[in-house]
This record gives structure tokens, sequence and C-alpha cells, in this order.
């Protein structure tokens, strides 16, 4: 080999070296992903793990929004015991109440929706693990590992039927269940509650508040995995809960960065990716890029509700149409309703955006969004400051945390107005606070010492190579909760203690007593 | 550029792709270390920031054990008000505890020991401080960053007068004072004490001896950290603590690893490095490589109780002598002492041995150790069963994790004989479920994204671009422990609770009474 060959094969050489993930294993991998916009960045994981080599197969329920078949991967079609007619007025009734102020009983029925929404996607579940002869056929393929969303419990039950380490790919569960599966201390004096509407910095008051908002999540976990720790008793034939089945997943890949949460403490076998769907990235196509190219030294404003609300009122519609007709930014729109008679020259509507693509623009000046991890995570990563507009569930919370770190604005959903959308968007734009602080934070938040996806690539491979991660998992699970907290022990040891308190004092007093009846009757004797 | 030409290119471009780790940023670091085996890893750290263009400088006492000038770095060394004879007579104290049979008041008088070295250390520290022209020089020199171990108090006492972000590096400190310092939650349940002989899964009578060491941690830290505790009030001209102080660190490097350690919660300032000793590797000198190769297949034995233990008892070296020439393997022993009349063919003494270099040779058997924590890195890196003889300190509970994953047995230093020795070889030279634990061990603990030297790298360097790393401190700090545990809280809630309860039954009797008077009056009156 003359020398050049040398220099060649060095540097192969320190490719191969320097690449910190390892080179596929052609594992198998069984994948029992969750619908809507759960799928988008898992979609991403699953896609990285076929193009490195693995065989992937993903369940897909025959009713979906977004799951379908890929060249990435194969699929498996399961019935589902439910119309399209019933799931889309399940998600439906979920939707519609962001834009309508909250009552009392608003908040009730809407918790309620979301216990209909979650167990209708529980009967979807049982649809796949009824399926004996899918069943069958699935467990005799030889997986190796179930990679699944948790938010359902399909995955984690095939994993523990199949006796196959499983791998959780989420954000967070309601009512903090993953905490309570992973045993992590979440302690309410300075980790806010979901919908506590508290920082990670609060007073008396509202530590009092985060406090009554934790004790009523063990009551909103019972009733709300009620279906859920039913179907796992009945299917796996002994009486347990979701929660037991849960903590044996090998690796949580939880989508937190610490420029989103806060910080808190955290257990081995969490493994943070958050930022995960910024991997994406795709050219803008021609006519969109000519529209975004064409707004000067202005700019653009990208505007999508996410996935799952593309419509909404007329009158919301009309509002934002006047805001956007004053101010000098192009805005795209992501809009699938009716289309409105009068649009303003600037603004584009489009079936579906590609948002991360978008807010890589170096033109994109502000992100007009629900507050959905996602799209918060594409704002930070790409650093365009956000003005939001929550409309149900975590939204609330992700929008307070972005607004705290002083990078984005909120507007009232269920009032708003093209004034408070015009000030929201010139102050965002105008006041170069926001875009100055969200460069820090999106520095900060690229800073890492390896990507996201080869993270969790490698802690999933990590998980086939090894057949779990058994020496990730705390000793915490073998206690219930009186011993993990050492009641007994402190019971024990207030007890020895007050009974040495008590007999000494008694036997002081004794003695005190002999003691002056002894001198009292030698006075007397005197 | 010919075809060849542009592969080396392209070669060279994928392994700059492939580097996790951006280029170096030139940044000027000021290192406080720690002398003895503390040393050691951060001193690897330290080399690799200055392989990456950064100004390093060393603060070396000008008495040491091993720290010392290096072509790396520079050094300034500054006036320590003890002698040599009073340092080595501190360090002495220590290393004669663990050859002599423990009496409970040779406990007592180790504490003691411990207490008297620190003390010598922090009077270092004092010197160092209070030499106000150095201290002016250092701080005229613009560092953007202290990288230090905390075990003395030196560099985080000079970080928060510099104003500069600290970097910690360490494997753990005394009582525990890093994870309070971390506000790091270690429930006692299951996170066994240090000194208490528990492991992770405790019954009944071991969690209550876990608490018992958890309470008199609090009186030890109190005790051990009182000379901190001054200087730094003194020196910061404020009533402070040390731990205080500590909890300003940006990031926490820590020597740990769940192949090592009990799983247990972390906080996200927290960044595990574990096995970063193993990093650094040299051939053997060809003297060394002629011994070890000439073992033929029974391979040898490496033997080594550390850099501070070198010398040991007559009696004992008797014993080890008499053991290793009933068995076929020869032996590296790290001995300084006066030459023994009787060694046998197979065993080599040694001033100092390259204990990762031979441990990494395929004929290493066993390796004797101490129980020291660069030590049992060293075995797990390597995959090489250990024979262990704790003396002091950490070492009888690193030992007994090890002994708990069945990759080693224990030796008692105080009765230790040939029989013994032998029989400890034996097991687990011969008994083959030594080596394969440990080869599963090792595995895992080398499989992972990023090596601890990269990451220690990265994260150092993130807080010189970051000038810290806020993000990652938890609010906790703000609270005290009565607010940290929601005791306030707790407190009112159970007086509304009580008193609901209270009012609820009195305002029943009350109404139940009245019922039933009137009742009897009724009757009465029929």
């Amino acid at each position: 080999m003359d020398r050049k060959g040398w220099v060649t094969a060095l540097g192969l050489l320190a490719w191969l070296g320097a690449c910190t993930v390892g080179p596929a294993q052609g594992g198998k991998l069984l994948v029992a992903p969750v619908d809507g916009s759960h799928w988008f960045s898992l979609q991403v994981l699953v896609e990285e793990l076929s193009r490195r080599g693995h065989e992937v197969v993903v369940l897909v329920p025959e009713l979906s929004f977004f799951l379908q078949g890929s060249e990435h991967y194969r699929t498996e079609v399961f019935h589902v015991p439910y119309t399209k007619e019933e799931l889309d007025a399940s998600i439906q009734r979920l939707r519609e109440g962001g834009f309508k102020e909250m009552k009392a009983s608003d908040v009730i029925a809407n918790v309620q929706h979301l216990i209909t929404f979650t167990n209708t996607q529980v009967k979807g579940c049982e649809g796949l693990l009824y399926d004996i002869p899918l069943m069958d056929r699935l467990r005799s393929e030889g997986f190796e590992l179930v990679l699944t969303d948790p938010f359902l419990p399909c995955g984690p039950l095939i994993a523990e039927t199949f006796a196959i380490p499983a791998v959780y790919f989420l954000w967070g569960m309601p009512c903090g269940l993953d905490n309570l599966a992973t045993q992590c201390p979440m302690p309410p004096s300075y980790v806010p509650r979901f919908f506590s509407g508290n920082t990670d910095v609060m007073n008396f008051p509202q530590r009092v508040k985060n406090m009554l908002f934790t004790i009523q999540e063990i009551f909103l976990c019972w009733k709300l995995y009620a279906s859920f720790n039913e179907l796992t008793s009945r299917y796996l034939g002994r009486d347990t809960t979701y929660k037991e089945v849960l903590s044996h997943g090998a690796i949580w890949l939880m989508r937190y960065d610490f420029t989103f949460q806060y910080p808190r403490p955290l257990m081995p076998n969490v493994v943070l990716i958050g930022g995960i769907n910024c991997a994406k990235r795709n050219p803008l196509s021609a006519e969109v890029e000519t529209f975004v190219n064409g707004s000067g030294e202005h700019g653009f404003v990208v505007f999508t509700l996410g996935s799952m609300v593309s419509q909404f009122p007329e009158e919301k519609v009309q509002q934002f149409l006047e805001a956007f007709r004053q101010i000098p930014q192009r805005v795209l729109w992501r809009y699938t309703g009716p289309l409105p008679a009068n649009i303003p020259h600037n603004v584009k509507l489009m079936n579906w955006l590609p948002q991360n693509d978008l807010l890589g623009h170096p033109k994109a000046r502000v992100f007009i969004a629900h507050g959905g991890t996602h799209g918060v995570y594409e704002g930070i990563c790409n650093a365009v400051p956000m003005v939001f507009m929550p409309l149900f569930g975590d939204q609330y919370d992700n929008v307070q945390r972005m607004v705290a770190r002083g990078v984005a604005e909120v507007l009232s959903a269920t009032d708003v107005t093209s004034e408070q959308i015009v000030w929201a968007l010139n102050e965002v734009i105008n006041d170069t606070s926001y875009k100055e602080k969200m460069l820090k934070l999106s520095a900060i938040h690229k800073d890492r010492p390896i990507e996201p996806l080869d993270l969790a690539v490698h802690w999933t491979e990590f998980v086939m190579r090894h057949k779990g991660a058994e020496h990730l998992r705390p000793a915490a699970h073998n206690l219930n909760w009186f011993q993990y907290h050492s009641l007994d022990v402190i019971g024990l040891l207030l007890t020895v203690a007050v009974t040495v308190v008590v007999v000494t004092v008694k036997s002081c007093t004794f003695c005190f007593r002999k003691c002056c009846r002894r001198k009292s009757q030698k006075k007397k004797n005197e």
C-alpha cells in the first residue's frame, strides 16, 4: 500500500474508533407504538434502528391516525373493537375542551373524556392481546426486545408474556405513573405537579397546592389506570397492577431535557433523549422555499396547533387573520378547516407544515404553537422564540416553563383577540431579549456529548446485547411504600426513644420521691 | 485530488463528524487537586484537557506524595504550614489501623486519625488561601473555571472568591456530604450507608442499622467538617458552611458506575465517569513482559495494596510468600519494605506496578488488592477477578460490592494465613464462575455510549463555554430541610384535617345529644 493508501486506511480506522456507538448487531425488535403525536419521535428511533441493520416489526391497529407501513419496517396489523367514528368522537371530545371557557364541571368532564379516550385505546390493546393466532405467530418469531410507549399497556404486557426485556419511549405519563414505576423520588416541595400551575420555585401557599395536587394524583392514578390494572391482572392471570409490570422496564428513554423541564432527581435506568425529534430534517419544497424567502427582512411566522388540532372555531380564525393582516411578517399556517374568504396576502394556509424544517430557516421569527412537547423542542432546537396558545393536557405546563425562561408569550385560547395576537407577536419579534434568551437556551440544549438519537439507539442495542439492564434496577422495587419511606424503622426507633425517655423520667421521679420522702421522714423524726 | 485523496479526505471528515466532543476551545483552568490516589484519575482528565488545547495551571503544595510538575501543565507551588515528618506521621497513623484487630476504642481512634489527617490537609489549604500575593496573581490571570476535588476546601473556596464556576471531580465524600450538597435523595431503606456492611437488599434489622448509620452520619459530618466550616466562614467573611459553598458546584464528575455501586437516585448535574482511570494504558517494560509471558498456561497474579500502603508487617509478608510458594502462578508484588530472605522463584517484588497495563495482559488471572476504587475499576475494566484485603476507609464497602456480585473473595488483613490466601486464590482461579461473572460485568461496564474521559472533558468544556450549568441546579437548594421535606405543609394539612374531624365529630355529638334529649323529653312529656 502506498502512503496515500495508508492515510486512507488510518482515516477510516480513526472514524471507526471515534464512533462511540458500535456497529449494528442485527437484532430483532417488536415495536408497540401509540398513535397520534406520540408516534412522531418514536418513528425517528424506529427508522434509525432499521437503518442500522435491525429487523423491526411494528404493531399497527387497523384504524389509526398516523401509524402506517414503511419501507423501513414490517407491520403487523391487528383488529380493533371500535369503529372509525367512535375513535374520531373520542378524540374530538378531547380537542373541543381547549377553546371553551373552563368551568369546574368542564374540568371533570375533561378528565372523563380522557378516561373515555384511554379506555377506547385500551380496548384496542385487548384486540391485539387476545388475537391468539397473531400473538402465537409473534411469540414464535423470537424477538429480543419490545420497544414501546407505555402510555398504553399493549407493549409492556407483550414483553411480560413473551418474557423479553422492554425499552420504554415516552415523554411522561398521566399522574406521574412513570415516577412511581421507576421509584424516582419527586419531592413535592420543588418538583411542580402537572396542572398545578407551579414552577420549581414555590412559596408556602404554592407548596400547599402542590402537595394537594400530589395527593389528588393518587386518586387520579387509581381512576385513570383502573382499566389498565383490570386488563393486566386478567391477561397475566394474577392479581397485579400495571405499575408493577411497568417497573420491569429495562430502560426508560424519556424525552426530557433540563432546558425545558425543571431539574429534579433521576433514576439510573432513565435516559434523557429530549429533542430527539429535531434529528429529522429535510429541505423545504420549492413552493414553500419561495414563499419564505420572499418574506424579506421581516421574516416569517410558523403557525400550527399540532397534529391533532388542524381546524378551530370560525371566530378565532378571524381574530388570527385580522392580526396577521397587521404584521409585516409572512405567515405559514397549518390549517385544514373550511377555507376563510378574506385571507391576507401575507398568509399561506397549508394542510401540513414541515415544522422543524421551517423553524430551521434563518428567516423564521416566531413559532405560534399549542405547547405540545414536539413543538417546544423544535422551537428550542432552532432557537425560534414562541407564542403559545395551549389547548389541553400537559400543554399548559409546557408553555409555562418556556414563559418562565423568557423565551415565549402565551395567549388564552378561550378569549384570544387580534389585538392580543399582534401584541404578543410584536413583543416576541421586536424585544430582542426573547431571541437572545432563546439562542442561549438552544446553545445549551444542543451542547451535549452525544446526540439523543445515538443515545436512544445505544441503550436499545445495549438491552438487546445484555438481555436487559438489571444492574440499573434499584432495590427500591423490593419494598412497599411503608418500607420504602422507612416508616416501620422510624416507628420502632421512636418507640424505643419514647420508652427510654419515659422509663428514665419515671425512674428519676421515683428516686426523687423516695429521696424526698426519706428526707421529710428524717425531718419529722428530728 | 485523485480518488485515493478524496477517500482520505472523506475518511478524515467522517472522523471529525463522528467525534461527539467538539474541538478544543482553548480555555484557561485552575486545578486544585488532592494528593494521594485522588490525583491519579484527576490527572488523566487534566492531561487530556491540556492535550485538547486548554491552558491548565495546577496548584501543588510544597510537600506532597504524588503531585508534581509535568510537561502538560504549569504548576504553582504553595507553602504549607507543616513539615514532611508531620505529614508522614498523619498518614502513617491512618495506614496502621488496617492490620490490627479492631476494638471499639480503635474505631474511635481511627475516626480521630481521620480528623487529624483532614485537619492537616485543611491547614495546607490555609497556606494557599492566605498566600495573598499568590492569590492576587492567580486572580489576575482570568481563569474561567476551577477544576477541583472537593475532598479539600481549597478549590471550592477559590472558585467562590474568584466568582468563577467550579467542576468537582471525586469518588464520594465522607459522611455523604456530596449527596447533601447536591440535594440528592438517598432513601436509607435501600441505599446502604458507608461502613454499615449492608447491601442494597436489607431485612428489617439491617434497615434499622442503616437508619442508625444515617443518623450517625449527621454527627460525623458535623465533627468531620468543623474545621472546613470554620475556614469557610472565616475566609469568606460571612457565617456559612462548606456544604453551602459546595452546593454551587456546576458539575460533579463522579467516579461512579452501577457495575460497582448499587443503583440509587442521581441529580442532573452529577455526571458518572467511573472507570476513567482505565483510559491510561502503556506497553509493559521488557523486563515485566518477559516475566509475565514466562508464566505459561497458569498465568500470573498482580498484588498491590495501593499507593499509600507499600510495606506491611513482617509476619503478613511471610504468610503471603508461603502461599505464593504453593501456587503454580507467577506473582508480581508491589513491595517497598525490607527485602525478605526467602522469596520464592515465582514471585517478583517491584517498587511500583503498572497495574492497569498488567491487568490488561491476557495471562493475568487474579488481582490481589486492598479495595481502593481505582483498583476495583481496573479489575472490572480488564475483567480480572479479585481477592481483596481491605485496610481502611471505604475499602470494606467497595470490597463487599464486588463479593456480592460473585467476582471476588475477601481476606481479613488482621488474621490472614497462607492457607486462606491459597484457598482464595484457587477459588477465584479454578472456579470459572468468578471469571464468567467478571467478563459479564466488564462487558456491561465498557458498553457505554461515550467514554468517561470524553464525558468528563465535555462537561468541563461545557461549563467553560456557558459559564456554569445553572439549568441543572435544582430549586431544592432554596429550601431548608423542613421545607424540603414539606414538614410545614404536612403540619398545616394535618391540623386542618384534625380540626375538620374534631369539629364534625363535636357537631354530630352535639346534634345527636340535642336530638336524644328532645326525644327523651318528648317521651317524658308523653
